[in-house]
């Protein structure tokens, strides 16, 4: 997808919602569980009721390993479902991948051309090279790792690398070398207005991909107050449990609809 | 698998080789492009012919993802031959995976639970949740990413973090204070003396895993003489084209048998 069709929508939708797909056999409403695909026929409904709020879809590649085989194709019937009924939506695996050359660019084949994905989460830890085969598909993107939400996040990302910069602020600046804003994005986990500001010095117009919304805390209003692009929004704002887990009954899907519409509504005020 | 029966098959085969199963359906000989499942097919007689010298077998992930659901299950299948048959020789799941605490947990259970592998690769960038949850399953293993033998590793992995420190020995250091030498192994593609011992100043004792031996340049016999652990040999040095690529006509499993006798006969001098 192109950054503009992506912007487009935005506008359209006055929406930056991402709506993760952590779909977990043990938490989807019991009658699914009869059903032949229990976890593409959630997905399924999920899509179905929250597309008119969200402008991105991402599966967190994990829950769908966990299952095996079975989990492989739900996860291949879920992003052919998106594709071929919300083109407009852009999908992102959250995969978190990221080696050497020739085998990134096996990855690249698995999630690029075997399956329909519009972009795919890299770790930064090996470096250009194993960013760049990624980089040779026309309208795909790359979102790269720089800041996450998590504890652990302390242990490296925030070693000094010299007196004004922190790794995460490195990864951010060194990784512009390799690709435009047409083609990377990052993962910012952050929801305080400080890291965003110090981000958005580095990086002022570049896509952020913001989780940690939501179940994990973090406040939409500040995250739109201070993580705004330069010439657009800029920002995909992710939610998955608040939203794909609204109820575990039989009205998962409509209240999946009204927690990704109120999302929405907090949203619209600043687009 | 324990350590104790790691370092006993070491001792029984005098030989660390851990042979890389990348398989490539473009690289594998063409008569068995025929058969119902070619990569199975492929990697079975490559393991029925080289596990005499081999102490280790590590299946890139990329490869098989890269084929969709048929790579899903061509490599269960591979690593259930490997586990039924030849139930003495470790596996790795060369996955690089690594997410915050309940994704990690998930990505354990695809490859601890669903599959029978000892151990898993991982990055380290997300830091100490992110490897926590693999440490739940008595007797597997992590293997983390410290130094990796691409180019690209020098953007991130040898900045500095203090006046002595650089990023590759801060992982290598911090990371023992989450886990003991009977469950965490480090990646290190170095093949250079002077870097294997920095590495063991810091890791004395731990299993090193190190590609980069072979088709990618570096020689067997100085990673033995510069990467030794201190009380054991502990390590297993990985080589993948020059094994299963030694052929590509009939006699890819007879020839691939020969290189790793080859590089087993370059170890035994020195265990």
């Amino acid at each position: 997808m192109k950054r503009s069709a992506l912007e487009a929508q935005i506008r359209a939708k006055k929406s930056v919602l991402c709506v993760g797909l952590d779909t977990d056999l043990e938490k989807i409403p019991p009658h699914l569980l009869n059903s032949e695909d229990p976890i593409f026929e959630f997905n399924k409904a999920i899509i179905d009721a929250t597309h008119p709020y969200t402008v991105a879809y991402k599966p967190n590649l994990a829950f769908y390993e966990a299952e095996g085989l079975k989990g492989w194709q739900s996860l291949e019937r879920t992003i052919r479902y998106l594709d071929e009924n919300y083109p407009e939506c852009f999908s992102i695996a959250d995969a978190k991948r990221g080696d050497i050359g020739n085998t990134s660019a096996r990855y690249a084949k698995a999630f690029f051309e075997e399956l329909p994905f519009d972009s795919l989460t890299i770790a930064p830890y090996m470096g250009e090279d194993s960013v760049k085969p990624f980089l040779a598909y026309a309208d795909k993107w790359i979102i790269l790792l720089a800041l996450t939400s998590n504890p652990g996040a302390a242990d490296f990302q925030f070693l000094s690398v010299d007196a004004q910069t922190q790794l995460f602020e490195r990864v951010l600046a060194k990784s512009q070398e390799w690709a435009t804003e047409e083609e990377l994005m990052f993962v910012v986990g952050a929801t305080k207005a400080a890291f965003l500001e110090k981000v958005r010095k580095i990086a002022p117009n570049h896509f952020l991909l913001v989780p940690g919304v939501g179940a994990q805390g973090g406040s939409v209003s500040e995250v739109m107050q201070h993580g705004m692009g330069r010439d657009s929004a800029a920002l995909l704002i992710n939610s998955s449990r608040g939203i794909i887990y609204a109820s575990a009954g039989e009205d998962f899907a409509e209240k999946a609809g009204a927690a990704a519409k109120a999302l929405q509504a907090e949203m619209e005020g600043f687009l």
